[in-house]
């Protein structure tokens, strides 16, 4: 019997294999894909590999302000995908390599739970093997979501996998239903390579998510709009057609519009159909039900990762499968804790969020005030020709304590784990504004946005 | 009478001001070169600005692997320089508009305190004239130092500051004499750009400094000797005579080499001559002697900067006028506190560093312990094509909090300050083990650096 299985090879479960290994547990993987899951293989890594390149593109016209003189003969997706393919197999492969010097079994089947400590495996070719663990943790996922009749056939209406595993060639005309994350960054990457790009989003702005404030939507809007990537805001698709090797859209306002191909970016459902036979108990939209040690209602089977209900990224899954596992084999039960997870998304900006907007933080009764500086003084962003973006600050008013920060521009996603340790330690705009930052850097910018709150106005 | 009155208008001039602004003071500055100092015109921003040309140029050969097929017809340091001007005439302009649009006095001349309150300010003409300040504050920075007869002549022999503010053409052949941080950016730099580069230096590595491991040298070590750029250590420069217009080096091993310019970078030294006629404290190295409150002997003048005995880096004199001015006009004094103090170089690697090394620690007699994580692995290095570098932290081994971290790669010099924030509030390898960090983002190679230490090894 092992000790461990992981039904789940992507973010979750390597994070889980990671933690377990040292804990020197004997365990079993079962994948029934790729090694790496949807991140590695589908989402997150392929998108931040095209999105280097976009923004490299989009970088070489500002090339001869360096003295740098150069002829760009072609951009081609098709191209990039080669290099896509290659940096993800070296990582695919190092884990694998990982693996195998660790001797862990990969079941490469799908995994059921058929009871408590029994996993059943089916096979490609319809055989089925059953291992057994002293306990179990689920890992499988997500799966893209449809809307309204729209259903992804591979062909003229991709998903966001579709886009990012196998796509060779990328359409002249692009439209892409849902003006999200995943909408907003394949519809950058698909204008810097080349296509023409229709963002069709049913709310009024893009990113249209809590964390997202409309500061932000408004500023990536403006940037589209200046690279010529449309969006239609409160507008949905109702009908579609094919016609004459082209996919023919009916919209909400009543006109159409034509494309070569549809991306479906519309969210993602936990993939945890036909997952056990055991009764393991699920919420009404499929997420896996589990309290705070992450525990679902078998007490040795646990769940992490976008199977449960939890923000849907991937550094959170990584982030539940070590506790998950720490609460599997160590005397003291951690409880997973929410409150403080950064995110970032890769679009025409790089644009990160941790904690709390001033809109989240008012509805939530706080008295919040907020510091803003923007990247086109920061002598930094001026050097890297990068200076739009900016960074926020907010603050709970009555103790000045950080409470959350948004950082718009180059290096946010880094620069946002700063903020983040700032609110995990209960920093006050004081103790930021006098902290010692590097000169030049990005992160400089917490000087002069805390600077209004804690010396007064300028003007 | 002005409240106060600001001799030099580089970085810590320039905090000053921002903070003297803000508290409404009635303020002047006295400065008989350009705003900014040698920061903004000759040092930090001219130097990053053309290490992020150096840096795309090098860039360039990765763009096929994102599908862009280019041809580089010219890399031209000639016109980099105009670039590189017109960013700092921006940064230069916006802060003059910012001092017009507050109506604050600006002296262009040469500042002298003849009594406690009074600085005499001399005009380029000749002229001469004297204001009033109830509180003066010193921060005229530095001058580059000479060493062993090698005078800088302009020509042949450049200081940093020629380099960064004059030069217009790179010569074929440069020898950097010094490998520390200026030797060792510019000499990048100027390789990019198309110079054959040697530097010499006379320990027995690059970046001879002690919060600098060597495995940080070896590393930057090897990095050079992949791009051409040639370092002879434990080597020092003898002699040397002009022949043919070349100059001709005699080195300690009694080798010759010629190069058509020398960049001289062997430090710095206070700019504190004639500062004063009045008795000012100074130590024997011309640093003005401050208390734990950057009060000199005279109790209403500050100084701050290079010319006091800190670290000469621009953030710490911009740190060092914020205290300084809150010490003359707020009740609290607060003393000054060099423990946190992250810096960064911008060579071959963005290099990054703050706290205490291993070596420091040990030192110290603190028994240290150390985490190290590669970028090679990194999925967010790996989809930049920059996966050269990596994190290593180092903690205390009995209480496992941590004291000191270095990142070398990109984007080190934002990264450094999550860990800043880290030892500023005492945070332990299992409290950054356990954080959530950003996927895919290189912040989170903290959980990987901290894995042996946590959970144990893999291996």
């Amino acid at each position: 019997m092992y000790d461990l299985i992981i039904i789940g090879m992507g973010p979750g479960g390597y994070e889980a294999t990671m933690t377990a290994l040292r804990k020197k547990l004997n365990i079993a993987i079962v994948e029934k894909g790729k090694l790496g899951g949807n991140c590695l293989n589908r989402a997150c890594i392929p998108t931040k590999y095209y999105r280097a390149g976009a923004h490299l593109s989009e970088k070489l016209e500002k090339a001869q302000l360096y003295g740098i003189d150069l002829t760009v003969s072609n951009v081609s997706f098709t191209k990039a995908k080669e290099g896509k393919d290659k940096a993800i197999s070296f990582l695919r492969k190092s884990l694998s390599q990982l693996l195998k010097a660790k001797k862990t079994p990969v079941f490469k089947g799908t995994g059921r739970i058929v009871d408590k400590n029994t996993v059943e495996i089916t096979y490609p070719d319809g055989s089925k093997e059953e291992i057994k663990g002293k306990y179990i943790l689920i890992a499988t996922g997500s799966i893209p979501s449809s809307v309204g009749g729209i259903v992804p056939d591979g062909e003229y209406i991709l998903t966001t996998e579709d886009f990012m595993e196998n796509l060779e060639q990328l359409p002249e005309n692009l439209v892409v239903i849902g003006g999200g994350v995943a909408g907003c960054e394949i519809g950058y990457i698909a204008s810097a390579y080349g296509s023409n790009v229709t963002i069709v989003e049913i709310k009024d702005r893009l990113l249209p998510i809590p964390s997202v404030s409309m500061e932000v939507s408004k500023n990536l809007q403006r940037k589209f709009k200046k690279l010529g990537i449309q969006f239609l805001l409160n507008t949905y698709v109702k009908d579609y057609r094919i016609e004459n090797n082209k996919i023919i859209l009916l919209l909400s306002d009543g006109k159409e519009i034509t494309a070569d191909r549809v991306l479906l970016s519309v969210g993602r459902k936990p993939n945890t159909q036909n997952i056990d036979s055991i009764g393991i108990e699920k919420d009404e939209r499929g997420f896996i039900k589990v309290n705070q040690f992450l525990q679902t209602n078998f007490d040795n089977i646990y769940a992490c990762g976008d199977v449960v209900s939890s923000p849907m990224l991937a550094h959170v899954a990584a982030y539940e499968a070590r506790i998950a596992i720490k609460n599997m084999f160590e005397e003291k039960k951690e409880k997973i804790d929410y409150s403080i997870i950064p995110w970032a998304i890769f679009s025409a900006f790089e644009i990160a969020h941790v904690g709390l907007t001033e809109e989240q933080a008012k509805k939530k009764g706080i008295d919040a005030i907020s510091g803003y500086y923007p990247y086109t003084y920061n002598e930094k962003a001026v050097d890297e020709l990068e200076s739009e973006g900016f960074v926020r600050l907010v603050f709970d008013k009555n103790s000045h304590r950080l409470i959350g920060g948004t950082v718009v521009g180059i290096e946010a996603s880094e620069i946002i784990h700063t903020i983040a340790y700032g609110i995990k330690n209960k920093m006050t705009a004081e103790e930021i504004h006098s902290f010692v930052y590097f000169h030049p850097s990005l992160s400089e910018i917490f000087i002069y946005a805390t600077y209004d709150i804690v010396e007064g106005k300028l003007f």
